[in-house]
Parts: structure tokens; sequence; C-alpha cells
């Protein structure tokens, strides 16, 4: 296998959103889960209601890995879950983050994180940018730190309108400067290079179990509230546990072992594709401020013609791919791995000076991370 | 209004059932409910769930009133309940409770603990038995202690064919003594006598809510999660709050207030009648050793005509009446209020003394419980 740069066709300048939501990035300890089950349900059952008005302008997403519950929400909804004893077992990150989707073009048959390697991951990690990525079937969502963000936005202005939007209204913002745009776009704003394959600096690992991605109604959610609540809260999985639920207004997502399907009534959730598998990137937690992580796996991915969902929790990234590409992928991941180890074996990696990786990270991190101070999210 | 005793057709010798189950009173403070939602949503949950295998063979009762949140559970639930940290905040009435239902012949229209006063709930209080009592949709519910077990089944033996549940089995027993059988029954198997009406020896309140009585089918119950958990845990109601929900295996019952029902879906819950009043009995904790309380307020009911829900709580009994009902009942009740105060109105009341009330309660006390130990569960 080798892969030479291609150039993807940008035949539309497609939008980048800028969403109106503030969000905080928290884990819950496996078993700190009692603790939380009051706020945490709350918010649940206001999110899984009937009524659309509780879930707009409202970033939830609820990841239970074999490490913790990962939580990526809104200012108001984190507001809600710190209010009540015992809070200060939550971790959190200690910086907010913005939101981006983005509206992309024709990008052939990809989905998910592979469709935003050349316009948007490959940029803002060439620019020092560190991201925080969720997939949904309906979106991306690629988050920036919230004092990233004008760096952020001035690098992904030349391929993107840029639309903020504000409460109800959706502005055009135009006065970004060009001086900072990634050579590769500046060349030519209709066709950019998918960037090559940069060295994989974290080893990776996929287990048996397979997934479906599914994408679930508004109007059903209430519905599903049992056996969704039962997953979320009372999992029996062991070791390779996976369970996302990303609710952001009414782009509704689940990612549900292929075993507990049948719990929920027939035709309540539907699933994209058949089978999906989760390879978990990381043996420790990746810390916050390392960058190019997710355009490390997605390049080669991209470049083989593989969609990727992409779900980043508080201790490691995960992406999806379909269970028939799986082999491939981590083929392709395997050849990249550290591959500056194999050009200078006896020396240990130093990952500043890895590809693509401009600035080096600084909160990289082998050992579990020490318990962050809960801090305030009223600036 | 003056009711003299009537005599009641007992056609059939209608069967009393023993359930297999030993069951736990027990409180959770207004405050405390947070600490408890984890194992409590987790059985709610399980109930709630499309197995009707894990309903089997249980018994759930969660009323939420202004006072508290209080349980009647089987021994399993109760496990599960208090296995968490946090459990100490739990109060427990310090005694094991064993079921009674009655399928009881011919009462003409009356419903609920009004049909039970003549067989059932006189003779109990007569033979000193406290009970405590929970009516739903399907059955009425007869809940007396384990140490009063004997005593109540020999002095029900008369009106009923006894049949205890032991796991699958339905077992006939007939060997029971006819010599603690009380006077009015002895008289006539096939006609017994309602009970005059007995001094009332506590007060009583009834707020402005009305309430339905539903029924739900057991199908219905995963669909419904979303309201019914918002309702049980975030219930926004404030002093006048009344939520019961009982599920004892497939017999599923709800006491809701009015302005709640448009919560659920259309046709999810079944009323059995527009409105209900809830009366509320006492001022001040009851305890669980005072007997006779049940039979004062529903004698007068039953003669009246006037169909009761009856649902204890651990810190009060409620009695629930037709709407159109209410005033009448209201006027009967204050007839009977404390009426021995009337004859002797400058001493104060010997509850001892009272009509009807062979046994002087032991815990008749007016100020809120202090916290009682958790009690072991496992004999």
């Amino acid at each position: 296998m080798n892969f030479s740069p291609r150039r993807v066709s940008m035949s539309v300048r497609p939008a980048l959103h800028l969403l109106p939501l503030e969000l905080r990035i928290a884990s819950i300890g496996k078993d700190d889960l009692p603790s939380f089950t009051y706020p945490l349900l709350q918010m649940t059952l206001g999110l899984l209601g009937q009524q659309s008005s509780c879930r707009q302008n409202h970033f939830f997403s609820f990841t239970e890995t074999k490490n913790d519950y990962s939580l990526i929400l809104d200012n108001e909804l984190f507001k809600e879950l710190i209010q009540f004893p015992g809070s200060e077992a939550l971790q959190v990150a200690p910086e907010s983050w913005r939101p981006l989707t983005i509206e992309v073009g024709a990008f052939g048959s990809l989905t998910g994180i592979s469709k935003l390697v050349a316009s948007v991951i490959g940029p803002l990690a060439d620019e020092g940018v560190s991201v925080f990525c969720l997939s949904t079937n309906q979106e991306d969502y690629v988050m920036v730190k919230e004092k990233d963000l004008y760096k952020a936005m001035t690098c992904l202005h030349p391929c993107f309108k840029l639309l903020a939007e504000l409460e109800q209204d959706v502005q055009l913002i135009e006065n970004f400067s060009h001086d900072n745009v990634p050579n590769q776009i500046k060349n030519d704003l209709n066709y950019i290079e998918l960037p090559s394959p940069r060295s994989i600096t974290h080893p990776f690992t996929c287990t048996a179990s397979k997934f479906h991605v599914c994408s679930i109604l508004p109007s059903t959610l209430p519905s599903i509230a049992q056996p969704l609540l039962q997953l979320m809260f009372y999992n029996t999985r062991s070791d390779d546990v996976f369970l996302s639920l990303s609710i952001i207004s009414d782009d509704i997502s689940m990612v549900l072992d292929a075993r507990d399907i049948d719990k929920f009534p027939e035709d309540s959730v539907y699933s994209s594709e058949a089978y999906w598998k989760v390879i978990t990137i990381g043996d420790g937690p990746l810390g916050f401020d390392e960058c190019g992580i997710v355009a490390q796996v997605a390049a080669p991915l991209a470049q083989a013609d593989i969609s990727t969902y992409y779900i980043c929790t508080f201790y490691n990234d995960h992406t999806l791919v379909p269970e028939g590409s799986v082999t491939k992928a981590l083929q392709l991941l395997n050849k990249y791995l550290m591959s500056s180890k194999v050009d200078n074996s006896s020396s240990p990696v130093s990952v500043g000076s890895l590809n693509g990786l401009t600035h080096p990270p600084s909160q990289f991190r082998t050992e579990p991370l020490p318990r962050l101070p809960l801090t305030n999210p009223v600036a």
C-alpha cells in the first residue's frame, strides 16, 4: 500500500457553522455514577421529553468506555450536573470548547471525519490547534478551545463560508485575514490536497465487539427512555463496553453494542450500516493539549476511502470504521504507528519532532490523570 | 345522617390470598432523594421493562407526599435499595409485613377498602391487629405484621377460604381454629354486619387538588418511562403533592394529579373515574402500632355507600373518595372525629378508651419521628 497525496474537489464552498454554545468536557469515574445519577437523569429525561424546546440549543454527549463516563455538555447542562453534593468527584477539562459543524460538499462516498481531513482536520493540526471531535449520523462536530477559536476560524476561512449562529440568527462572518492560510489551501480554493499520512504517536486497540451507529427520531425519544436509561446507568458489558449517546438539538445518535439492539422496540432506532468496529487510540490518557492525533488517524483512512466516525472522550479517542474495512484500517494505522521509531529504533520517540505535530503536547501523560479541581464554568 | 349497622350478604365465601412476600416499609426524606436515585431508578427501570418476569413476585409501591417519599417494597427490592452508600438516611419501619389480598363477593357497587370494612378491616381492628393498606385499581392489599399473621388469619378464617401462594402453587389452608372468631361473624357466616362507626382519633385534611386513579397495562409501561420517572423524581408540585405508583406483578396503578395527565401519551393510562380527592389522616406521624385507624375512617364511608381507595404511607394514611362524594365524606368523618371529646370536652382525649380501639397505641406520636436505625432485613 502506498498512498500519494490526492486532490479533492471542493466544487462548492461549504458552510462552517460556529454554534452559540460553550462546551465543557467532563468525566465521571466508573464507581462514581450513583453520585451523579440524580442530576444526570434529570437532564436526560428533559432531553428525552416530547417538547423539542427542551432540546433546542443543548449539546449533550454521554459516552461510556471501560475507563469512565465521558461527557460533553453545554454550560447550562454542566451547571445542572455540578449543583449537587458529591460533584467534587467530577473531573473537568480546564478549558471551554466551541463546537464547529461543517456542511461539506462533494467528497465522494466518504462520511464522518474522513471527509473533513483535507479541509479541517489537517489544516488545524498544522496550525497547532488541538481538537476534540464528535461524529454523529447527521454531523461532525469539531471542537476547539475557546482561546484557539480565532486562530481556527482564520485557518479554515479560505475553504468555508463562516457562519456564526447567534440565538436564532445566522450571521455571515467575512472579516478574517487571509494571511494565515495553510499553503495547500492557498494554492487553489477549489481543489485541496488530502494531507500526507503522518506518523501515528499513540498505540491503538480494537476489541471483538461489533456496534451499530444509530439515528433516533426526536419523536421516538420518549418511548425508548426505559431501555436507553437502563443501558446508560446499568450497562452490564465489561471490558469492551462502548456506548455513546449524543443529543444535539434534534440531531440524535447512538453507538450501541450490537447485542443490545434487541432491547429497543422495533423500528425505534435506525442503523446506518450493519456493523461498525471501535478502534481506541491511546493506552493512557491523551490529555487535551496535544494536537494532530485526529489527523494522524483519519488521514490514512481518508486516503483509502474508509468512512470514519470519530468520538473523543475524556481519556481516549475512538475511531469507528465499518466492520468490512477494519482489517485494512488496522493495517494502515499500523504502518504509520510511531514510524519514526523504525527510522531510529534505538532512541525514544521524540513526540515534538513527529511529522505534522507542530506543537509538542504539554499534557502528554501515560499515567491516570490526577483529579482536576472543579472549574467554575461561570466566567 | 344516622347510620345503623347493616347486614351485608356474603353470598359466596371469597378467597383470601396470602402472598409469598415479606414487605418492608420505608421513607426517604424530601431532601434525600438524590442519594437514593441510583438504586431506586434501577429497580423502577427493571419493573418498567418489557419482560414481565421482572415484575413477577415483586411488590413495589412509591408514594410522594408533602412529607416524604414512602415505599413499600418486597425484601429483594429493599435489599437493592440499601446496598449503596448513603442508605443510612433511609427510615425503615422496624418490622416486616405480610400482604393479604381478598377477592370479595357481592358488596354492591362499593369499591376499595369500603367493601372490606365488614369482613376484614373491622374484625382485624377489633382483634387488635394493626394494618397497613394499599388500594389499587385491581386489588386491595391489607398488610399485617409478620408477628400478627396467625392471629389475623385466624380472625378472618370464618369469612374466607384461606389461600397461601407459595411460589407457583396455591394451597388451601384449613387448619385455623374457630375459637377466636369475632362475634358478629360467628352468628352467621353468610351475613355479616357492617361495624358501627367508631370515634375517629386523628384529624384529617383535604387539599384542593384533584386526582386520577389510573390503571396501566404492563405492555404500556416501557413507553411511559420518561414522563413517569420525571414525575417520580422531579415533581414540581409543592404543598399538596400526592403521587402514588404501585407495581405488584401485573397489577399496576397510579394516583396522579389531574394536571399531570397530559404528560402521558394518549391512551397510555386508563382512569377509572373522572376525579378523586385525597383526604389525609393525621397531623403527625401515625406510627405502625396503633390499630383501628382504617376502620374508623372507612366504616362511615362504607355505611354511606362511598367507594374508598386507601393508601397508607410512612407518616400518614390517605383515603381517596370520588370528587362528588367528598363533601359528604368530610361531613361524616367530622361527625365521628374525636366524638368522645364532645361527651367530655373538658378532659383530654384518652386514646386507649376510644371506641373500637382495643389496644392503646404504643407509638402514638405527634412529633416527627426520630430517624430509625436501618434494620437488616436478612433474618
